[in-house]
């Protein structure tokens, strides 16, 4: 068995598409925004990748039947001038190993540049360790245009943030990109990191709608958002409540 | 040295043949499933599979000989009419890695496609947490006809359960089966997943049995279970019996 | 860079050479006694072997120069009727996951074939949990002809010993072995499992030299074996001096 | 996907260069000094080194741009009798598993060869578990003549330092250049191996500098050695005044 497999349903003739990517990873940001992208324009599946480098599972359907789990791409053509075509890519899983991130990575970008693309937007959140009522998007890129192209339509762009790089397929794509000459940038909401975060998807969708002059709903993930609200609200409200420990009670403890 | 070696005492003819897996798992239901089966039916060892992706480590046997870890093949002739032949798998591990798991899983698949193996079968066992007098048997399949015939027999099939996905060879047999065009069904027993479960082992067989037009005797499996069962027992009774600190005592806890 | 990396120093003419494997293992018994058997009977280096499944690291030798961790193969021609040539294999370290395990194994083989070898012992301990006065040497062997010569020499074979068989070199030396045809032998000193063991290691090695027709003396292990006494008893005297709580003192856990 | 890319900005023409290794590590001693030795002498970077044994990230720059994780390697012509060429390898990680240091080690000594590379010296620290006024800087080395000429100028060598050896690049490059036949030299600045230790640098450069007959300044490093004193200041008075139980309050642990 290869390492990795991809089955085309279909190659869609696509002209120079960008390339959007969103798969699993800190609060879920990228896939949440990437796969709530995909249902507002119905994007259309045209492949199915799978890999050694992925947990060796399934997922049962509502219905008993099974699928492996897997990465898939999506594409969508131009509605209107000033859009571009688009391909799309979600999935279950990132590479489990440093080695396997590296090899799925390269594999993204082969069938990248197969249909042309002419640049990629990764999605990803930003952990920062606490909630936030409005989160920022994080910009990077792979020139200093990008750059400035980014921060016109409301990304931010901190000499310190994110600190500590972007790790997975979100910093490879444009790593290996850069080498392969793809122009690439990655858009980062701010989470805490705790919970799947569905308003900083929305905050990272609405820049790259905005950069892709697409217009869509955003009510779903703003439902979402409500109940992961509700939760962490309850949350807060137990802990507040639970009685802690009085100095006196452990002063055996010195 | 590679990865996977098959080492064929013999290669019997086979008429399009069920394939059924039963490696170590959850509860151990797969294994002592298939393991019961193979006794019950006098099945014929056909194979050793031996792999670099098993643990190095050799069993010595009760005479001093040794054997290295490994998969083993059982096949066994249809006797009457409605049945089908039969090549079973069992053996001592799971592949280590992910990796290790797709490769033995693509072997495994070359080998039934080889001999023309017309269905799959994988055993399992499903953690529910908590002891059940009567565990369900959950499927899932690789087509809704696939899912339809085993509610027929018995099989439980849930919108929700299993909700973490099938793992390892069990599902993978489906996962990359489907690919390659085998039909393939999970049974998986309901087993609390502290114990190595005989009774849950009982309850899929029984399944098994009734898709495959086979009668066997259960009582070494229901022996088995009566130990395991005074064994939970007597760490019940054990635990009832622990004083535990009265909510005074732990005051100082707040 | 090989995998597997072997220099040969030279190339001896051996008879039919018997082959003493003494890796780094449990109570390091194995390593102990191929070590004090290569020293008494001034066995001669032939070969090193590095590997990418070692540590990457050095030691540092006494007089500021280095050395790449590696394996070490030593051998001995017969000196007398009834002896039979020697290769022992010795090193700093064992491969470092379960494919490097087997991947050295089968390199060790194969050296073992080049060389005509006739039979193999592996050497090792056998942790049993507490200090043992007289450690019995466990065996374990490709053939029913090889267990009963062993038992006549001294060995002990139990039904349930070792009861999770044998892991590593030792084990696979074995196993592996029996699929290439070449006869082998485990020797395993029963050891505490907490300490290296020099005592286990002499009673391995009194098994062993009698099956090899060779005398050694044994004065340098029993000094080692000396020293671990003295460190062990300390630590025991220690234990018991120190003051425990008294039930009393502990009322409030309940 | 290549496991180690090599990409090189220019090639430059270099006389029997010496090679100087400086990586992450114990306090990022040998970082701390390779990068402090480039700075001052304007060493020209002419290549990047990309790996899968690196991790899957890249850093953000401060304007935006990224920047895939990798090891670079720079070039200075020497330029005075007595000097030699250098090459200067530092980067932000080592391998990841001890494959990855292997197959690393390989590529940088094939580098180094085609460079005509005469001597390699590769610098790390040495934890020792506390802190240290003047830190010592501990030498190995592929030969006894190389011993000899680092004692010369200052290197302590010791019957039993580093005793655990030396682990990673600083390591393997001595063990598997002495296998290719390049002489090589460790040099190991003591260091506690909380911090980052720039003192410990400033000690390896300056034995460093002396064998490679170059003067540099070491205000910079010395800036950093303070801010780090003052941290670690700082820690100890924190320590100090937080109340520690007395011995009565603990009666109970006996």
């Amino acid at each position: 068995m290869e390492e990795i497999v991809t089955q085309f349903i279909e190659k869609p003739k696509l002209e120079k598409p960008v390339f959007v990517e969103g798969l699993p990873g800190v609060g879920n940001v990228g896939k949440l925004a990437a796969e709530h992208l995909i249902d507002e324009i119905d994007a259309v599946k045209f492949a199915d990748i799978y890999s050694k480098h992925f947990p060796p599972q399934i997922f049962v359907n509502e219905d008993g039947t099974i699928k492996l789990v897997n990465n898939e791409l999506f594409y969508k053509k131009a509605e209107k001038g000033g859009q571009s075509d688009l391909i799309l890519l979600v999935g279950d899983y990132q590479g489990l190993t440093p080695e396997g991130q590296y090899e799925l990575a390269d594999v993204m970008l082969g069938i990248a540049k197969e249909f042309g693309t002419s640049r990629i937007y990764t999605l990803g959140g930003y952990a920062v360790g606490k909630l936030t009522e409005k989160p920022k998007v994080y910009g990077a890129a792979t020139s200093v245009e990008l750059v400035e192209e980014m921060k016109k339509i409301g990304a931010t762009f901190s000499k310190t943030d994110p600190s500590g790089g972007i790790v997975g397929a979100s910093g490879l794509l444009l790593g290996l990109g850069k080498m392969r000459g793809i122009d690439a940038i990655c858009l980062m909401g701010e989470t805490s990191g705790y919970f799947v975060d569905p308003k900083s998807a929305e905050a990272v969708l609405k820049v790259l709608t905005k950069a892709l002059n697409i217009e869509i709903d955003f009510a779903e993930l703003e439902a979402k958002a409500k109940q992961i609200d509700q939760i962490t609200s309850k949350i807060r409200e137990l802990e507040e409540n639970i009685p802690r420990p009085k100095k006196d009670d452990l002063g055996y403890i010195g």
